[in-house]
């Protein structure tokens, strides 16, 4: 039997650690409860960790790149080429992953899956070329089936690079003209919606362009016959090779026992795609935040995410996830390095 | 005559500096906007900073503690001694602030305006001894007039100090048993709303604690008769000596051309009065979260703010303006270290 590698399980967070957590948070000089969300992001960091006092020194950061047969149809604010220009960018440290990535002292892989121009070669980039981007998903899957698992394995290679690296925390990010067209698809498929509601304007398109956006996922979700029960025939269907190597990432980090941050709208239905596949990796999943394009509200939802930002984001990359850690190693520090009420002799609220 | 120094002349944004910055964030490669809050700020700390390229490196934190005549009715989950034992807790290291702090390479000052412990005497901590705590203001007004003075120009002398450091940042703080109280008092006698709509929960207390503080506050208001057109005389009858040191200090770094970054609830009551005593001073104030105190989103739409973090923090001592700083450096770093589009030879959008 050929049962696929991810189907297999997760680690599970420890649950001991998570107790030690919560009673230190209890005994901190602050009332309970009163630094909000960062108790609970410090408390669940231990469990993951499997320790009580966390940290986030370490962070991958893996940027996945495809392009997108689909942007024959008229989907995109920007020309296709972008997607190769932006790799160049990437590496020469010029983009704003590569700003964010140095400030917080996070590695940084690019990681080329195909794109329209077959040929490039850059320096620093991992050219995978599985194709010369997906085929239009009008016309056909956009990837073949071979595709599919070639993406998906390319995600767990970067997540285990990250475990090899020591990473406390993997985030990734996205890079294609035309992505949030598959995304909208995707999340179409996976929560029975229509294209009007998970469509948006991307880059940037007008109320005509993102109406013409809808138009086209919906005859892709006519002519594919997609439904919620098949996820991975959706991925190959609609889907792009960043969306399913940013899938394969996830899964394989929570198999691996690594905290994922998950940036914006195409990360997230990457990580409603990895739950549905394997409901384990839910535990390792964190939100950085809820941005701009108004599928993504929907697909957090659905994730029961509680995000931490929520900034007016659209850029992608992984940049909003980027933008979320120093939070995360506040609230690791702050666990960490706060008095008690009995180091302090602080009077605790009367019980 | 003599004319009271918060009426004076606050520095003007440069807008030489912020068109430069905002005709740089339109070349960055990135969509236009996709960057979302980030860029105005960016922008924003261009025109203060008065340069193309703003930066954050150097940030100046003012913790102003006092106590609350009024915690005699019962209004607070604490007791009253916290106060003062807080202030240890910030000079060891131990307390939230002390943390952020650390972590963010701040400065950080302790000034004790006046605690019920009049003998208190801690290394570190700046005691300027205005009172053994304020008057109960169920009973007369808080402050005195001298009092008042002293503590606008405490706040002033905090900012002037963080000038004289090179402070590119100043973040107020406040501690202060009982402080949310007077704080609603203010807000309600500035915004004209009745105290059942800012009186909140605190540091902790239940649901019919939260309608005994709305009681007192409106015993407050009714004994004092205050309107929103003398911010200065509700600020003596129901404010707090660390609500007027915030309220000077906001001001003074207004006049001295020093960005502020105001915390919670308490700070943005501050902010309110500084900006109804004189109303230059709001280009100067940036706003850090939306806190858990159900007042605090009343007050910052009255300042017009877009407060950058919603975390569910209420903990005060300017703990969530510190969380909220990288975000300011990190929008600082991508504004001035991004490649433009001429720089990466990438295809901008076509117009």
């Amino acid at each position: 039997m050929n049962r696929h590698w991810w189907l297999d399980a997760c680690q599970a967070p420890d649950p001991a650690a998570t107790e030690q957590a919560l009673a230190r948070q209890q005994q901190l000089t602050k009332p309970t409860g009163s630094l909000g969300q960062l108790e609970q992001l410090a408390v669940r960091l231990a469990g993951l960790q499997g320790c009580e006092r966390p940290s986030l020194e370490r962070v991958a950061i893996a940027l996945f790149a495809g392009d997108h047969g689909v942007v024959e149809e008229g989907i995109s604010a920007y020309p296709q080429a972008v997607t190769g220009q932006m790799l160049r960018n990437f590496v020469n440290g010029g983009a704003a992953i590569s700003v964010l990535a140095r400030q917080l002292q996070a590695t940084l892989e690019v990681v080329d899956l195909g794109t329209v121009d077959a040929s490039l070669e850059l320096p620093g980039v991992r050219h995978l070329r599985l194709g010369a981007g997906t085929a239009n998903f009008l016309r056909g899957p956009a990837l073949s089936e071979a595709q599919l698992h070639a993406a998906l394995e390319a995600g767990k290679h970067s997540a285990l690079r990250a475990q090899a690296d020591g990473a406390q925390l993997f985030i990734g990010g996205e890079m294609g003209i035309g992505n949030t067209t598959a995304a909208a698809a995707l999340a179409c498929a996976l929560l029975g919606c229509p294209a009007t509601e998970l469509s948006g304007p991307g880059t940037g398109l007008d109320d005509a362009g993102v109406a013409h956006k809808a138009r086209v996922i919906e005859r892709a979700l006519a002519l594919h016959g997609l439904s919620a029960q098949e996820p991975l025939r959706a991925l190959a269907c609609v889907g792009g090779f960043e969306i399913a190597a940013l899938t394969g990432a996830y899964l394989a980090c929570a198999q691996a026992g690594i905290a994922v941050l998950v940036d914006g709208f195409i990360c997230s239905v990457a990580a409603l795609l990895a739950v549905r596949l394997n409901p384990e990796c839910r535990a390792w999943l964190l939100y950085a935040h809820q941005g701009a394009e108004p599928g993504h509200q929907r697909v957090l939802a659905a994730l029961e995410a509680e995000p931490l930002l929520a900034l007016g984001l659209r850029l992608g990359e992984g940049s909003g996830a980027a933008l979320a850690v120093p939070l995360l190693r506040l609230a690791c520090a702050l666990h960490g390095q706060m008095a008690t009420f009995a180091e302090a002799a602080v009077a605790d609220r009367p019980v």
